[in-house]
């Protein structure tokens, strides 16, 4: 038995979100499960790292999952896309160690929420894109963003149904970039962490497009932060502009090899 | 009765192509007659500009419609767009003079061919882009594509399906660009010329790839332009690649107010 980690890339837009749900309600997770069953010819379940909303999107998503099977390691990723549908592709596949978990392994997760800000939409970006009209200062944007640096309580930036235990977070790096001085443009919020709360990203993408509208000083992310209620922050931004850019695991990942001998001696 | 114009951009994806067909199939040009007439409650037949083919995209192709609307010109596109599927957007709109017809008028129009370059496809840029994990030489494609720069008889890179007259088109500016050194990158094919043959750019941008992919020698070029024959090119590119980016109308366009306020005089 090998514990393979695919890394993953989808369109979310036709998706009711990663996690698997009863019923017919299409996900990530349900497509990776069916084709990596039929892959192997065993019934697995995969095992996904970030478990993000409905038409949220992911370059970088990770999921394991545990096999018989004697494909190299290397090569599920490309046997793996010969079963699933075009919106969503495995980028890369590796094995790692049997007790290896993508969920409780230290990792760093970057988040990307794309703006198109220009007097139309534009319908080619409309999929990856939530789009404003609104004259966007974006300089303004860039000194609100400094304020999420570092552990904070989140709490203000936390949908009201979440089930975690602590709302405290810790923001590595953010950044706002624009392509443009002026519209028509697109402008990116670059979120880096080691953990987030259930639609944080998003609620910090729409408390920082509050900032570019004027309607929020940047000096006042301080208080909105210290305010620990969801109300005091800007709304949530629309799914359909955060993609999951990818995963650091910190340390590495341990190499599986020195088990995989074992149980391979066990095996045979 | 004025004409006005509309430049309008679109996801090709789930279009039978611009042109309107009989029947119940899906054109953009049928939604554009729709949402038009819907808005002056005339009924309207739009004039397109390019009539570019199924899963083909625009950023910027032009529609012009006769209406005795008194909606202001410039305010056509936003009422247009509330009555368009949002993968078809009008970005802007201006009156032209009542004989002003965009296949017509001297233009020169833009196109670019999207290739996803990688190990893996991208499911982010799979409506937008071809797909290819051959590692192209760039150098050789931008070599390549010096040669189709000026006036030629580009029978061979024309679908034996045309009904054109003369097979004679001027190209006045090609580029091949990559967005880094090494895959994983994304290449774009920019076309420029006053007029094209029916697949003339996806033959263009099949050809190049032949050239990327170390099949045929940069300096082939004029032997294959020269022999006119269809065979003698590469293969015609897949649609999702090409996108029509804008249309130039050479010396402009010429200014509609005196004929508009005749007509006003006679009307009122």
């Amino acid at each position: 038995m090998r514990r393979i980690m695919l890394t993953v890339a989808y369109d979310g837009t036709e998706y009711a979100g990663f996690q698997r749900q009863p019923g017919e309600v299409r996900t990530v997770e349900g497509e990776l499960d069916a084709a990596v069953s039929s892959v192997t010819g065993e019934n697995i379940e995969v095992i996904g790292a970030s478990r993000t909303d409905a038409g949220v999107h992911a370059r970088g998503n990770i999921a394991v999952f545990d096999t018989n099977s004697r494909i190299p390691a290397e090569r599920f990723a490309r046997a793996v896309n010969t079963r699933l549908p075009e919106d969503i592709r495995a980028v890369g596949s590796r094995e790692v160690p049997a007790d290896f978990h993508p969920r409780h392994a230290a990792t760093e997760k970057t988040y990307e929420y794309r703006i198109v800000n220009a007097d139309y939409p534009d319908p080619l970006k409309r999929r990856y894109a939530h789009y404003s009209y609104t004259p966007f200062d974006v300089e303004a944007m860039k000194a609100a963003a400094l304020y999420f640096i570092g552990e904070h309580d989140f709490r203000s930036f936390c949908s009201i149904y979440t089930q975690s235990l602590t709302t405290v977070r810790t923001i590595t790096g953010i950044g706002v970039t624009a392509s443009a001085e002026a519209m028509p443009r697109e402008i990116v919020i670059t979120v880096t962490g080691t953990g987030f709360l259930y639609n944080m990203v998003r609620i910090i993408a729409g408390t920082l497009m509050e900032v570019g509208r004027g309607a929020i000083a940047p000096e006042r992310i301080p208080e909105i932060i210290g305010a620990m209620d969801r109300r005091a922050a800007g709304p949530t931004a629309p799914p359909q502009g955060l993609t999951l850019a990818g995963y650091r695991f910190i340390g590495g990942i341990p190499d599986p090899s020195a088990v995989e001998l074992n149980e391979e001696v066990k095996t045979d």
